[in-house]
């Protein structure tokens, strides 16, 4: 019999991929700069050309057997010295190689931190709004996810309903910022707080409390917005990063896991990720990215064009009448939905070729995610149907 | 409190990896050319020209956002058109893209594949000798497995042994032709002798077993052996590929699971697929190498060292005394030890910088593993030492 868990899940509609088919289909109809598909998170700038041309050099002038043969189990020791070094350099931190593990991408990163500090029936909390993967990546650990209700007014941590729902079942604390979907980053206040609450606890429950930051939009973060660095409050922090959006490499899977040199068992935690990788066949990012990372790590897109895009669609939105929390970074924007249904909202944007998603599925009723990582030329002219579909209302 | 199960897995000593680490010291002590490393299955030949040219083509002339943009959750269309074309051309079967799911390499097919056609509990059967990885592959699936001992005057299935064990819990026989460890290829006769009793076993016990057929190897075949495309004799087949040694690739992890089309629900085994990466974390492979396995697929490095390697180690050590099965393909060889105790001999030759692994990790104790994906002139150097180890007994 076919596995019940996973067929169970196809019962749940993919509402994102369901948009974008929907938005492809109609580009073929009446033509792509007419289809205004703001539901996925897929960068809109290309990667630096540094990358490709390290690609190239690599393929030139590295001999083919190591270039392509197997990388050592935690990773290719350069991609994790070079990633150590630009950390502590940019952050102030003290990692060194051996914190570092290479995964595929932040959701590789993820699937060991969350199963490295945990036992399978452990609870993990996170905040809403939130990723929606984080479901199934928790249950993929046999782990019981709490999402805590969003403060709505600031999409900040709702520290009340976080302490209500604290107990020493919870292994681990997941947080992304900046976040997927608000847009928002948490201010030093609010880890400040946050990592207080942790600290307290953990010495209450007799545990330490992972902190799993989930930080894919690191480098995207808006002019003069107040950005810590999160590992650099709470030693035990686990770090789960992706160079899919800084370097625009979705399709390479390649990040990495920083585990705090401070961290509780932080050596076993870095220690046990190879034997969490053979259970679940994910052997190692590709060879030949982790060698152009460690080239390339400190390295950006030009990611201006996001600040460019949420300037022109955050003003235009507030001056239409909607309520909306201004993002810190990232390219996503989470507007208060014109109406309480937001899939009623959502599906009359869609009859104007405006690819919105609903808030629902990120745990945030009433309200609608707006990835604009799309040309600004298109964000522009989208505007007026933002426009009409507050005023029809 | 860390996870259980993996820092468990610390205490089982990874004897390969710590063979490995042992002749890397060495080497530096001595020299590489003195130390016989037959330790690691890593390929010796470089990848063929046509990737590292595929390659910088891509790189050169495709737009760098599609290039590196996240690829669809199935795989790259291309690349499963291609890869489908391929097998039909090569093995006379139907599959069509759609039959194809691109993974993380051979690990992350049969992650995909043992999730998909199993439920947490069921019973998995394998045959000894056996991948040693088998074991944490299926424990992170949650399913028993069950190692049926080996038939050690042939290497082919050990039938009688097999029969008594299946019973209405296995949901999946899992295979490895050509095999890792013994470099056996299952014979026409096996292989139908097999799908006899699974067809009759299924229709006994009213749902299908599934044959979950892991084969790396498929394309180190030597001269003149009779090489069975497996899904070919059975509909329920569901095919664990990777280019890391046909393409002398193992480090880009790249491969895919092909579900035959006339396995019973094929359809929504693949469409599963997708929803099983979800809670694993494993995304899709690197959209780049996805992209060059496309225009490669048909191609393979120069693989003829093996079998060279193949005869002048076997036809010596049947000279020297040794028992041992021809392989018919692999670059694996895998000799019964002179003494009961595989691990006493395995560290004798070790002594003599000769570096082999013990049966025993393979479910097949008093053999040991030859992994000759060395140079020729290694393999010729080494076999004075095979010579004194069976002399000295």
């Amino acid at each position: 019999m076919l596995n019940r868990q996973y067929t169970g899940m196809l019962q749940e509609k993919d509402i994102i991929f369901e948009i974008f088919q929907y938005a492809t289909k109609r580009a073929e109809e009446i033509g792509e700069e007419n289809v205004f598909d703001f539901s996925l998170g897929n960068p809109s700038v290309p990667a630096p050309d540094l990358v490709n041309r390290t690609i190239i050099e690599k393929v030139k002038n590295t001999d083919a057997l190591s270039l392509h043969g197997y990388s050592p189990s935690f990773g290719i020791m350069e991609a994790r010295e070079k990633i150590a070094a630009s950390l502590n350099r940019r952050f102030h931190t003290n990692y060194r190689a051996s914190n570092i593990f290479m995964t595929m991408g932040a959701a590789g990163a993820l699937a060991h931190a969350l199963r490295a500090v945990t036992n399978p029936g452990d609870e993990i909390i996170t905040f809403a709004p939130c990723f929606s993967e984080y479901k199934p990546y928790t249950a993929g650990a046999g782990l019981h996810l709490t999402i805590i209700p969003a403060d709505t007014d600031t999409f900040q941590i709702n520290f009340n309903a976080f302490i209500k729902r604290l107990n020493p079942k919870v292994s681990a604390i997941l947080i992304n910022s900046p976040n997927n979907p608000s847009g928002i980053v948490y201010s030093t206040e609010t880890i400040l707080r946050l990592t207080r609450i942790l600290q307290k606890k953990s010495e209450e429950f007799g545990h330490p409390i992972y902190l799993i930051s989930d930080e894919p939009y690191r480098d995207i973060i808006f002019e003069g917005v107040d950005s810590p660095y999160i590992a650099g409050y709470y030693p035990d922090t686990l770090t789960c990063y992706s160079f899919s959006k800084s370097l625009s490499l979705p399709g390479e899977r390649i990040g990495y896991l920083a585990v705090n040199p401070d961290c509780n068992q932080a050596d076993q935690i870095i220690e046990i990720c190879p034997q969490i990788s053979r259970t679940i066949g994910q052997n190692g990012a590709a060879s030949l990215m982790q060698r152009v990372i460690a080239d390339t790590c400190d390295d950006t897109s030009d990611l201006r064009v996001y600040e460019t895009n949420k300037k022109i669609l955050y003003d235009a939105l507030i001056s239409f009448g909607y309520e909306c929390v201004e993002p810190g970074g990232t390219f996503y924007m989470f507007p208060r939905s014109p109406e309480p249904d937001s899939y009623a909202f959502c599906e009359k944007a869609r009859k104007k070729d405006l690819m919105l998603v609903p808030g629902d599925i990120f745990g945030c009723p009433g309200h609608f995610r707006i990835a604009y990582c799309v040309p600004t030329v298109r964000v522009k002219k989208a505007l007026p149907i933002f426009k009409e579909l507050i005023e029809e209302r």
